[in-house]
């Protein structure tokens, strides 16, 4: 929690490119969020986010696959961190609105996942972006997004 | 495993109301994404589903809030249970898409949250439900949702 | 086009559920949309709009129904209206987001339609408001919406 | 009307993509949805549909600017063809949902606009797409939308 909150700390005086570079080197400890639903940001720039995620028995929910919360929650976060790349230190955001399509039923067969996002509008009060989620083997599209964000400036 | 592959089974020879309730009675075990994230189910009704979360530092994001993956995974449960309570045995369903706003940021000091879940059209080939987030204490709205859903015949 | 302006320039006068009354009153001219889609102002309160349309046959996609774009444009409006009886005079708004679900098919056959919004958020930055289209006569559910709104303070 | 009937009879004997095609070439008349908002299909290819679309005066909303509901109804045009361009002869299809952003405000003087949509998932049961609505003169963004359609076999 302590590593938790210097990092949100830390994250003040980044902009929002420098800290997702923080977090993918390992100077900024990744969210528990992250640890908890098992993924990992793999790449940014300018606008764009790659998270990879391993679905697993964990994830399941009453009718044997995936919940659509995994694919929400990576997708959501390629989103948003897609956004953040975009803003200097000390300009937040926040999400509004998150659309899900669930396209291809996960199981933990699926093998890891990719949820990578873009923006589509980088406005000064606010911003959106778009995501998809595929099959790291194969490259079956699973699912997409889009969101809206407020900048908090 | 082997206990939600017999919840799985079990789920064919029950209508999905009656899977609901034999979830709450104890008697089919919870899936394990509502271990993971924290969620149970409550009470349902036909077209209702009602779930109680508890937001904790497992759920926090870069940002120090909870991740909106935790209210996008907690009404999409309550917005599909929702929907299966509408559905005979042998039936199923399946989302295919989930649109989340966030109005209110959560945090472990927000306390559990409620997702409530209520059907809006139930056709022979698709639904539709609504979903609210409130938390338990004090009943402040906190996201709300929207679901399409596709029914498997 | 110069009552239009005009009644831009009144509107900054007034409260939104001011606006909105004078135009159900016939005191600030109908918007040009609303003539040419086919719809009217019906009623307003705080945090609620209701408006009512007429599917024709100028309203026919090349399928031989209705478009999409009829009930979105109302929903939209309901939606609008319903966030902007919230706001004081000299408070805008404007929609960042429109989500809107098709559940029945509108012919004109239908026949009239009433599409009632009411808001769910009102923050100070940002507002939400869902929405139900129905038919008149039965008040069978052809559509319902959400949106997100950005409050220009 | 009767020439409408005429398009709907006959399109049943045409694949999505011809039918299209045979709008453009002017052998189908184009539906009365496309005059009475001012826009035309400009071109179609497999998964890929682009309209053009003229803002005016008549479009105006009561904040003076052009209502919501003109980009709804020309993204959910983009979406919709797009999709339909996948579909062979007898196959229809119908818009479940709809989801729009609109990033930058339309006035007449915006000039003409265009919408382009892009087929992401063409499955059996169900088919989505992205769209983007720019302005023609500069080709800034100004909205953009996804869907989810049912295939109707």
């Amino acid at each position: 929690m302590i590593a938790a909150l210097h990092a949100v700390e830390r994250g003040r005086e980044l902009s929002g490119l420098e800290q997702m570079r923080a977090l993918i080197a390992g100077e900024i400890p990744p969210p528990p969020i992250a640890e908890l639903m098992g993924f990992t940001l793999v790449s940014v720039d300018e606008g764009h986010a790659l998270f990879r995620g391993e679905p697993g028995e964990q994830h399941l929910n009453p009718l044997g696959s995936v919940h659509g919360g995994f694919a929400a929650t990576l997708l959501d976060s390629a989103l948003g961190c897609a956004v953040h790349t975009t803003l200097p230190a000390g300009i937040g955001y926040t999400t509004l609105e998150l659309s899900v399509n669930l396209v291809r039923g996960i199981t933990p067969a699926t093998g890891p996942v990719l949820a990578e996002g873009h923006v589509l509008h980088a406005g000064r009060r606010t911003a959106t972006a778009e995501a998809r989620l595929t099959a790291e083997d194969g490259g079956a599209l699973l699912a997409h997004a889009k969101t809206t964000c407020l900048i908090l400036r």
